[in-house]
C-alpha cells in the first residue's frame, strides 16, 4: 500500500516529516510512502542505506502553503503546492491515502474541492482520538465542518462507530450527543433534529442521547458527536487545561517537595508525553473515498510514523468500505431514518 | 440592601444553602436576605443567636422545581416555586438580587420570561469567571442563550468587559471572541458578523479579535464571547478535564512517591479546591435589570455565602447603570455601529 505524505506541512517541516517517514517503512514492510514537496531539499534527508529505502519515492512540487496561511487563498495562488499534489496523487489512485501535518484548513478545503465523498456522506468529518478515563474514545467533526446539517452529524456518529471498533477496537460502541444538558429538548435546532435522526435509526439502541462537556473524559460515550465549530473549540479547550494544570502543577506541587521532586517531575513529564492532545497523532477526516489523516502542526517524527501506521491500519481494515456499507444499510427502502 | 436566595436550589438544599446565609450576613452588615422556600422547614435551620439573624427573612412558598426537572414544566405546573417566587420579588423591587443554586434552566427561563431586561440587551447572558495563567477572566454566555444573534454576542462583550473591569477589577479588559482560528475568516456566518460589529464599534481597540479554546487557560483576553452552547460545553470540558488530570495524578503520581506521597496529596488537594471550576462561586445572569446569581448545583455554604458576597459586590459597583450607558453610548445616533 502507497500513502502521500505531504513532507512540506507542519511547523518543523521537511526534517521531522521525513524521518517520521524513514521509521515508518522501517517498521511495516507492506508500506511505500510518497514524499511530497521539495524534492532537491527532501532527498537529502532520507539516509541511503535507512531500511526499507526503495519503498520511499518522491513527487516533486515547488510551493508550500504556509501554516497560517489563508487555505483558499493559498491553494488558489499555488497551484504546485505539496496539499493540492498529494490530493492529486488520492484523485488519480497513485495511493491510498495522503497523511499531512500542514494548514488544516487547506487540507480539509482541498479534499471539498475534489469531493471524493464516499457514498451516502454529505460532508466529511474530522475524528480526533481523546483520551478517557475508561480508554480512547473518539470526537467527530473536530473542525472541517462548522455548519452542519443534522443528516452529516448523523454520518459522523456511523463513521465515528466504525472507527472506534476498528481503529480503537471497542466492540460495540455508544453513541453521545454534545449538547449542554441531557434531557431530550435540550440544545439547538440542529442538537434536536440530530437527536431525532439518532432515536429513529437502526442505531438508537447504542445511542446513549445528550451527553455534556464534562462526560468526554468520564468515558460515557465512544463516540462523541458534535459540529465542527464546537468540536474544534472542546478539543483546543482540552489542550488548554491541560497545559494549564501542567504548569500551575510545576509551580506549586514540585516546589512544595524536597526529596522526591525530580522522581515527581518525572511522572508529570511522562503525563505530558502520554496525554498531551496535542501528540496525540493524527486525525483521519473520514467519509473521503480514499484515506486522510491531518496531523498536528507540531507533530515530530514519532506522530508522523503513527499517522502513518492510522493509515496503514485503516487501509488494512477496510474502513471505506465498511462505512458505505453501513450507510446504505440505514438509507436502505424501509430503514428507518432513510 | 436585599437579596433573595432560593433555599430550596441545590444538590444537598437546605441545609448548606441556609448556612451561606447565615454566613454572608455575619460578614456583611448592610446586607439582607431573603430565604425564598418552605419555611417550616428553613426557619429552624437558621440560630437564633446567629450574628445578623435579625436581617434574614423568610418568604414561605410550598413547591420546588427539582435539579433534572424540565423547566418549563416545572415553571408551568408549579406556580408557587421558590424560583418563580424569587424572581416575582425581584419584579416587584422588594430585592434588589437574586441568587439561587437550583434548577440554571429554570432561573434562567424565569428570568426571560419576566423579560425585566436592561435597555439596549436583546438577551441576557450567563458570565462565568475562568481561571487562567494571568488570573481570573470572564466567559460569557456559558448556556442562557443557545442560539443567539451577532448583536447578543456583542452586547455579551460589552457586559463582560463592564463585569471583568468592576469585579474582577482588569484596568482595561480586552474582548476576544470564540472561533476555531484567529484569522477573520474563521468559522461560522454568526462569527463572522459578530467579529464585523466588534470592529467597527468602539471597542475595536479592545478587541483581541477571535481566539481558541487553547487560548483561555492562557489568559489571551480578559472576556471571552461565545454562544451559549459552546460556552456551556467549553465550562463543563474544563471541568471534565480537570477531573481527568487530577484523576490520574492520583493514581499514577502519588503512588511513585514514598517519604513525600502525603505532602503532595495535600498540594493536589488545595488545587482541586481552588481550581475545580464546579466550586468557582456563582455566575451573574448579565443583562437583567436587577442582579441575578446562578451558582452550581453543587453549591455547599462557602460557595453561597460567596455568590451573595458577588451580589452584594455587584449592587454596590453599580453594574448596571454601567451597562445601561455603555451600551447607549454604542447605540447612541452617529456612533459606529448603531
Amino acid at each position: 500500500m502507497k500513502i502521500a505524505l505531504d513532507a512540506m506541512g507542519g511547523d518543523h517541516a521537511p526534517e521531522p516529516i521525513v524521518a517520521g517517514a524513514v521509521k515508518a517503512v522501517a517498521a511495516d514492510p507492506e508500506l511505500r510512502v510518497v514524499l511530497v514537496g521539495d524534492q532537491a531539499r527532501i532527498e537529502p534527508l532520507v539516509p541511503a542505506d535507512a531500511p526499507g529505502r526503495d519503498r520511499i519515492e518522491f513527487f516533486h512540487c515547488s510551493q508550500a502553503i504556509g501554516m497560517e496561511e489563508s487555505p483558499v487563498v493559498g491553494l488558489r495562488k499555488k497551484p504546485d503546492n505539496s496539499i493540492s499534489r498529494s490530493w492529486q496523487l488520492l484523485a488519480q489512485q497513485k495511493v491510498t491515502g495522503i497523511v499531512s501535518a500542514g494548514n488544516t484548513g487547506a487540507m480539509v478545503a482541498g479534499g471539498l474541492f475534489l469531493r471524493r465523498f464516499l457514498k451516502n456522506v454529505g460532508r466529511p468529518g474530522i475524528a480526533a482520538v481523546m483520551p478517557t478515563i475508561k480508554g480512547p474514545s473518539v470526537m467527530i467533526d473536530v473542525g472541517a465542518n462548522v455548519s452542519p446539517k443534522a443528516e452529516h452529524l448523523f454520518q459522523y456518529g456511523v463513521m465515528g462507530a466504525i472507527f472506534a471498533k476498528h481503529i480503537l477496537k471497542c466492540e460495540r460502541p455508544t453513541i453521545g450527543l454534545m449538547n449542554v444538558g441531557s434531557e431530550e429538548a435540550k440544545g439547538t435546532d440542529l442538537a434536536k433534529e440530530t437527536h431525532a435522526l439518532f432515536h429513529a435509526s437502526p442505531f438508537a439502541e447504542r445511542f446513549v442521547g445528550n451527553i455534556e462537556g464534562r462526560d468526554i473524559q468520564r468515558g460515557v460515550a465512544d463516540v462523541v458527536v458534535c459540529d465542527g465549530f464546537v468540536g474544534n473549540v472542546m478539543l483546543k479547550t482540552c489542550e488548554g487545561v491541560f497545559e494549564f494544570v501542567m504548569k500551575v502543577l510545576h509551580k506549586e506541587l514540585l516546589p512544595a517537595l524536597d526529596v522526591e521532586r525530580d522522581k515527581a517531575a518525572q511522572v508529570l513529564q511522562a503525563l505530558i508525553g502520554r496525554y498531551d492532545y496535542s501528540a496525540f497523532g493524527g486525525a483521519p477526516l473520514l467519509g473521503i473515498d480514499g484515506i486522510c489523516i491531518i496531523c498536528h502542526g507540531s507533530s515530530g517524527e514519532v506522530a508522523i510514523k503513527n499517522a502513518l501506521a492510522i493509515a496503514a491500519q485503516y487501509v488494512r481494515a477496510g474502513l471505506n468500505d465498511l462505512i458505505v456499507k453501513e450507510l446504505d444499510a440505514v438509507h436502505a427502502p424501509g430503514a428507518p431514518g432513510a
